[in-house]
């Protein structure tokens, strides 16, 4: 299996910071369309787990837009020719706490899209 | 895109369960079996980021195990033929906040394996 085929590579790269640029405009509709639509597409927010792009859709349209934040290390890697996930930390503007979300993303005929995707904070293990 | 081949899929979710028994039994070369052995294989924990499987075996060799937990809802995603994705919520004894993982995993020609990991505590978002 390839890893990291530069141009795929190159592809999850822009569409990585495209879902960046789009949480950070709160720009529902980019957000929405870099999300598979599919009742499989799951998300596990800080504070809430979301079952389905409707459920996904519901949350975002609710939200105001997400904190602020700036990414601290990205890791990102291709499976094959239709797999990736990007594993990335990032820090809230007026929070100390380490924020961490791992996205999956397959490549669909219409592009990458995210399949599951999991943000936290970093914290006690109690 | 076939969605959730079925024999993919039991392949999937015995995997899964194999990786939840090893983790409740503390049988750290079950759990390492089963995550790719390679620098790009990541694992975010409750309180903890791991970057490359050395990190990761570093931390279980050192963990004395994972408390003890019982998983709730359990949403398993087989796409193509070697991609799937697991989003599962569980519930540690003597903890009243739900616990969400989330594992992609890539089928290798030794298996299943997971490429990328994230665990955490829902909680407040700030």
């Amino acid at each position: 299996m390839t890893i990291d085929d530069p141009e795929l590579l190159a592809e999850m790269k822009a569409a990585f910071m495209e879902y960046e640029r789009a949480l950070m405009e709160d720009d529902v509709e980019a957000m929405d369309q870099l999300f598979h639509d599919a009742p499989t597409t799951n998300r596990y927010g800080v504070g809430e787990v979301l079952y389905g792009i409707e459920e996904i859709r519901e949350f975002r349209k609710g939200r105001g837009g997400s904190p602020q934040r700036k990414l601290g290390k990205v890791a990102i890697t291709v499976y094959g020719d239709r797999y990736a996930t990007a594993d990335a930390e990032f820090f809230r503007e007026n929070s100390d706490r380490r924020g961490r979300q791992t996205q999956a993303w397959v490549k669909f005929p219409d592009g990458w899209k995210v399949v599951s995707a999991h943000v936290s904070l970093e914290g006690s293990t109690h």
